[in-house]
C-alpha cells in the first residue's frame, strides 16, 4: 500500500466507495464521474503504477474477473454494450496513478463517438512499423 | 476458425497482415486504419465474439501478452502513452466479430480527447447501482 494513493485507500476501505465486486487480489467500484451510469473501476490490491508494471501472475487472474463484471454490468442494467479501457500515462488520459480498468456500459443513443485516426497508413510503412514492434517483443 | 471471420482468416494467414507478434494462443497485427501509427490489434487465435465469449484459461493468457505488446508499442514508437481498448458488441463500437484487443500509442498533442460523462449520481444512486450489480456477479 502506498500512503500518498487514493486507490490504496479505497483498497484499504480508508476511503469510502461504492463496491462492486472484491476478491483476494482485485476489487471494483463504481467510479465516482461515470461516462455513463454503471461504470466501473477495475483495480489490482497490490500497487502498480499502470499496465507495464503489473505482475503477469496478477494481470492472469485480473483479465478474467474484466470478463465477470462486464457481464454483470451489462445484464444488471440491461445495457446494450461493453467498453473496456485502461489509460497508460497522462496523455492517454490516466488520472489516477494505480493502475486501473475502466468497464463502461454503453447505451443506445449515449451519443458516445470513437476516435476516427489521423491517417492511413503510406505505402511500404506498415511492414516497417511492424517489423519495429515485433523486434522489441 | 469461422469460414466467414476476416479475423480468422488473417490468424490462418488466408488474408495478409503485418504482424507483431504471434504464440500459439494469439496473433497481433497492425490496425488497417489506425488511430495513431502503431495501433494494434491483439486477437485471441481461438474464435470468440466478444470479451463475454473468452474462456478465462484465454484471457489469462491473453493479458500479459497485452503489456507485453504495449510496452513494445511505447518503446519501438517512442510513444507517450497507451490506450488499451476493447469494445464489444456495435453500439461500443465493435465493427469485427472477432474478440480483439485495440492497443494504441498516444502522442503529446495528438488531439485524441476523451469522454466526459454525462452526468453524476443522484444521491442514493451510486449505492443503488453498485447493489444491483453486485447481486449478478
Amino acid at each position: 500500500m502506498i500512503d500518498t494513493c487514493l486507490f490504496c485507500k479505497i483498497i484499504a476501505k480508508e476511503i469510502p466507495s461504492s463496491k462492486v465486486y472484491e476478491d483476494e487480489h482485485c476489487y471494483a467500484f463504481l467510479d465516482l464521474h461515470p461516462i455513463n451510469i454503471g461504470h466501473t473501476l477495475l483495480v489490482p490490491k497490490e500497487h502498480s503504477t499502470n499496465l507495464y508494471e503489473i505482475g503477469d501472475d496478477t494481470l492472469s487472474v485480473l483479465a478474467p474477473v474484466v470478463k465477470k463484471v462486464a457481464i454483470a454490468i451489462k445484464s444488471a442494467l440491461n445495457a446494450n454494450g461493453i467498453n473496456i479501457e485502461m489509460n497508460n500515462d497522462p496523455i492517454a488520459g490516466q488520472i489516477i496513478f494505480h493502475s486501473h480498468i475502466h468497464i463502461i456500459p454503453r447505451f443506445q443513443g449515449d451519443g458516445f463517438k470513437h476516435w476516427h485516426g489521423a491517417r492511413d497508413y503510406h505505402e511500404g510503412e506498415m511492414e516497417e512499423v511492424a517489423k519495429k514492434i515485433s523486434l522489441v517483443i
